[in-house]
């Protein structure tokens, strides 16, 4: 990114300083391509996964020739907040899809939405919730949406670098990445496209012919190149990564069991990403214990960070039949490929004094 | 920016990374405000001038509860392609102004557009020409505007920084600025509004409530630092930077004419900022001395050169009535606050090389 950020040209520039711009760009395309085992021209670089998502979710998209329009969108209701707001799907075309109690898509509810619908629909599911970490089933989904002639879009923000994706594999004909969530700058990301065959004709961001046409806008040449490095990163180091996280995990989930024999780990039971943990201890708010964490040195999010600096009650636990109550808990940690046991530890120690002095205070008032 | 980079919280989250992070993206949002004289509140950062303008180009702008609904839009035929292609201003709703010989907005033609439309307008012209530097006089349409109860945007993308800006003597609602045409890195500028009174219901980007809810997606803290930096120098060294650029400038128009004195400068006659000349030779063909030139070490462009490496005729040069011959050979020098007058004259004995190496050929031929 240091030596990106020295170069003055325009990546569209034909004089040397824009060829080198373009070079830079370029081999972070690859990189990023490489990751998901993308064709390097189907990646579509973007200003972070909010774009992505904005720019997927149209009806407008065409899929080739001999396809139907698109008449319907059919989006989860555990998807961050950038693939719920539909992007430009019109609302009287937009319906949920729902989740069991597990937080995994409902592929029973997800086949009869899909066959009541008249035409094909444009069908948006995430890779791995970023919230809970759990693993949602695409390329189960992926089959049901090919069947009846429709478009999977998948954000797969949160799963990439912390499990394997694989375009071809997940079924998406669309896959959401984003730079920041993968250790790369934030303000980046793309839209990876399964075929050159899939167009929307009249994108948000238009403008200069940037990115084939398809994103106008002069290149984030810095922040594209950190996020090459990082996918180049993410993709050789996967294995080595998620091991050491899913260890964390282990380490992390059974000490809070020790701590805490009432707390409630969500997703505990079905397949989540190796670096997040979501958790609620009756009776603890998220707000106080943010605060309380904070200054022990300790960054945890409650719901998503996504949003505006509020406590709000997640919609992905509300989806998933939490109580509010339990829910207004709720606190998520994540770890990274930086993160150590000793780290771990200490933030077990953390909790264990926020736990006592809790129970401390419910002593003092029931006495 | 480097030491933006090393902050690795969402400038959302309300941890104490993500305090820190917030505290910048707010120092950089002063700064930005500080150039153009705007609250800081009213400034929106997004991916850079072409996001910025497909978020001012929508007819869904309310204003306020007494204010009737904008019916059409206007732009002029001088503006960057991302003005140019209409946002999600719908195409039988939008209508182009057209500019005069001397490469100005027509105010006549344009009182005449505005007086025959039915309903206010949202009109869209930029502060200064990309390719000509050629100033527009939007003060004076701002008043044939709002005067007919419309909304007017300016790009000013290319004149902040090389001249003065400011929000409430340019007169428009709502101004686009970029943060690589100030000496920032890409992938970062912002819409600045001058009210916040100003409220587009549907943003093309939405999902969290970042930026107040205008435009969601995690910060690009590192760019936006940057800009922040970027506008800081622009403002405090405004009038020394103006100076230098002016006198470049001078010196290299005095030297094309000597050695050309058939060279066309585009808009010599009238008021261009101070940094760019578009210039044209009768017989030199754009593309091949843009060649020539970078062989020398010298990036110039033709036409924009926010496109897709093609060399176009220009849309600015044919509005302003320059015949395609002429135009196809239109280049553009800009000079910066880096520029010496030695690289100017090196730069003119590279002209007059080409020049004589032109005249020798056709003399070949002749004979």
């Amino acid at each position: 990114m240091l030596s990106a950020l020295e170069l003055c040209g325009s990546a569209s520039s034909i004089h040397g300083e824009g060829r080198a711009a373009r070079q830079r760009v370029e081999a972070a395309r690859a990189e990023v391509a490489a990751l998901v085992g993308a064709d390097p021209k189907n990646v579509i670089f973007v200003s972070g996964a909010s774009e992505a998502n904005a720019l997927a979710l149209s009806l407008d998209w065409q899929r080739g020739r001999a396809s139907s329009p698109l008449g319907h969108g059919l989006v989860s209701t555990i998807e961050h907040a950038s693939v719920g707001a539909g992007g430009q799907i019109p609302a009287d075309r937009l319906s949920l899809l729902p989740v069991d109690g597990q937080g995994r898509l409902d592929l029973v509810a997800a086949a009869e939405r899909i066959a009541a619908l008249e035409g094909p629909a444009l069908v948006s599911v995430m890779l791995a919730n970023n919230e809970t970490g759990i693993v949602q089933p695409v390329a189960d989904l992926a089959d049901l949406v090919k069947g009846a002639g429709g478009l999977l879009h998948s954000d797969a923000a949160q799963a990439a670098g912390k499990m394997p994706v694989d375009l071809a594999a997940s079924g998406a004909d669309m896959l959401t990445l984003s730079s920041h969530k993968l250790g790369g700058p934030g303000g980046v990301g793309a839209l990876v496209l399964a075929s050159d065959a899939l167009h929307r004709p009249s994108p948000p961001i238009r403008g200069g012919g940037q990115e084939r046409g398809r994103r106008a806008g002069t290149e984030n040449i810095a922040g594209i190149a950190g996020f090459g490095a990082a996918a180049s990163a993410a993709r050789t180091k996967l294995e080595a990564r998620r091991a050491h996280m899913a260890a964390l995990r282990a380490r992390l989930e059974t000490g809070l069991r020790q701590i805490s024999p009432d707390v409630v780990i969500f997703g505990e039971t079905v397949e989540r990403l190796a670096n997040t943990t979501c958790f609620a201890l009756p009776g603890i708010a998220a707000e106080m214990a943010l605060i309380a964490l904070d200054l022990e040195g300790f960054a945890l999010s409650s719901g998503s960070a996504c949003s505006s600096g509020k406590v709000r009650n997640s919609h992905v636990l509300a989806a998933m039949g939490v109580a509010p109550e339990l829910a207004s808990g709720a606190l998520r940690l994540s770890s990274g490929a930086e993160t150590s046991a000793d780290e771990i530890d200490s933030f077990l120690a953390a909790w264990k004094r926020l736990r006592d002095r809790l129970h401390g205070t419910k002593r003092d008032r029931a006495a």
